[in-house]
């Protein structure tokens, strides 16, 4: 039986990981349209207050894999931004 | 002081509630041609496995919110297939 701490890193680190070729195609394609600004936004916003919450549990996935989605919705955001043709 | 629960809650509240308009916005546009499809199996991969992180910790928000995000994300991911034209 995998241990719930286990779980998480993967789960979390699948989650995070997934935002890399999301990033990665926005910043290839110079194009954002498709993407909802209030999407990175919000998202942005949520994962701050979600590393809070793990922080304050001590849920090590939860800081760690968030942590690092936030710079990478930060990219997405600014993508949106320079690139979104609203 | 907040307790941690409702940072969870609204933290992860967000988040999920972030994906809605995402989803409009492609639903709308009819267009996912900058929506990483990668992007849409991996988060539904990682959300899954996050859920039974969130059910073996007995995770409230974690097994809460992720499990309506599976659902938002899939919509992506079937919109994506359909609008993608990649």
């Amino acid at each position: 039986m995998i241990s719930p701490e286990i779980l998480g890193f993967i789960g979390g680190g699948i989650i995070t990981a997934s935002l890399i070729p999301q990033v990665h195609r926005v910043l290839k394609l110079k194009s954002a349209h498709d993407i909802s600004l209030p999407f990175t936004l919000m998202l942005l916003i949520g994962l701050i207050l979600w590393v809070n919450y793990g922080r304050l549990l001590n849920l090590t996935p939860v800081v760690l894999w968030n942590s690092i989605s936030i710079g990478l919705v930060a990219v997405l955001f600014w993508a949106k931004l320079k690139y979104g043709r609203e």
